[in-house]
C-alpha cells in the first residue's frame, strides 16, 4: 500500500477532513464502528474467551466482534458467539452501550444464555471457559469494558433487563487508555 | 475517481471480501454505520426537520445523522440536533435502536428535551417545526424508522425508559426498501 497516496483533505461542502486517495480520488469515510458482543449466562457464570490474538492476546474477553453489512446487531452478536466460541447463544436485550471514542468503537452488548448446549474455542481464541462470578480473572481480563459488561450483567441478573447500561463514571467517554486503567 | 482500481478481494485469513484498491493494495472496510438522533419533546409535541438534501429531500425527519470519530453516540445526537435544527437538547436515555440492514446502518435514538430555548434550520433542513402529536404529518415522513420512533416516543412518553425498542415486527431486519412501506 502507497500510504503517500492517501491524504485528509476536506471534500467540498463537508465539515470534516476524510481520507482522500490524491491518486484516483477515493474517499474513505471512517466512521466508528460496531462491536457486538455477549455476556453469556451459562449455570449462574459466563463464558469468556482467552484471545488468540492482538490485541491483549492471552487476556480473557467477552464473544464479540465487529459487526458487518448486512446483518443485524443481534445477528452480528450471535455470530461473533459462535465465530469465537462455538457456542450458540439466545440474546435477552441490550446489557450494554459503551462508546470507546479513544478507538472509534460503541460497543454493543447483550445479556445471552445458551441456546444448544456446549461450547468450544474458536479460531481466535485460545480457549473458551465457564467462570463462576467469584471466579472471574479480573487482572486477566482485556478490555475495561469487559469488565463493566460484566459487572452490568451482575447487577441484572435474574431482572427483566431496563435501560442499557452506558460508560461509567470512571471513563465516560471512552478515551482511558489501556495502561491507564485498574485492569 | 478510477472505480476500476478497486475490487472485491478477500485478504488472508479473513472471511469476508473486502473492498481493495488494486493499485495500492489499501482496504476500505466497510461496515455498518451509525446514525444517531433524537426525539425532541417541546411542550408536549416533537420537533421535526424538513429535509434539504437527498435522500427524501422535502420529507420530514428527526434531527439524525452519521456518528463521526471521537464522540460518543450521545455527543454525536446533539450534535447532530445543533447541526439540523439549531436546537440545543437534553439526552434522557435511549428510545430505540434500530439495524436497517439494507443500507449498513445502525439507528441509535434517544429521547431528549430542550436544553435551551429556540430552534431554526441548520444547513441540511428546508424548515424545523415543531408538531402536535395529532399534526405530525405521517404521509411525509422520511423514513420508516423515524414513524418507528416517534411511535416509541409517544408510547413511553412521561415514563422512565425501559428497554430501548429494537425494529418492529413489520420489517424486522430493516430490508424493507423505502417504496415498499406504508408512508
Amino acid at each position: 500500500m502507497d500510504e503517500q497516496s492517501f491524504q485528509r483533505l476536506r471534500p467540498e461542502g463537508d465539515d470534516h477532513d476524510r481520507l482522500t486517495c490524491t491518486t484516483c480520488g477515493f474517499i474513505a469515510y471512517e466512521n466508528p464502528k460496531i462491536i457486538a458482543g455477549a455476556v453469556v449466562e451459562v449455570d449462574g457464570g459466563v463464558l469468556l474467551c482467552r484471545r488468540a490474538i492482538e490485541p491483549r492476546s492471552g487476556f480473557w474477553t467477552l464473544p464479540a466482534g465487529f459487526m458487518e453489512l448486512g446483518e443485524t446487531v443481534e445477528e452480528a452478536a450471535c455470530r461473533e458467539a459462535w465465530e469465537e466460541a462455538r457456542v450458540r447463544i439466545a440474546v435477552d436485550g441490550l446489557l450494554a452501550v459503551y462508546s470507546i471514542a479513544r478507538i472509534g468503537q460503541v460497543q454493543m452488548l447483550f445479556r445471552a444464555t445458551l441456546a444448544e448446549p456446549g461450547w468450544a474455542a474458536g479460531p481466535e481464541s485460545l480457549e473458551v471457559r465457564r467462570f463462576a462470578w467469584e471466579e472471574i480473572p479480573w487482572p486477566e481480563l482485556a478490555f475495561p469494558s469487559a469488565r463493566w459488561a460484566l459487572h452490568r450483567w451482575w447487577q441484572t441478573r435474574g431482572q427483566p433487563l431496563g435501560a442499557p447500561a452506558t460508560n461509567p463514571v470512571e471513563d465516560p467517554r471512552g478515551t482511558v487508555p489501556l495502561s491507564g486503567t485498574a485492569l
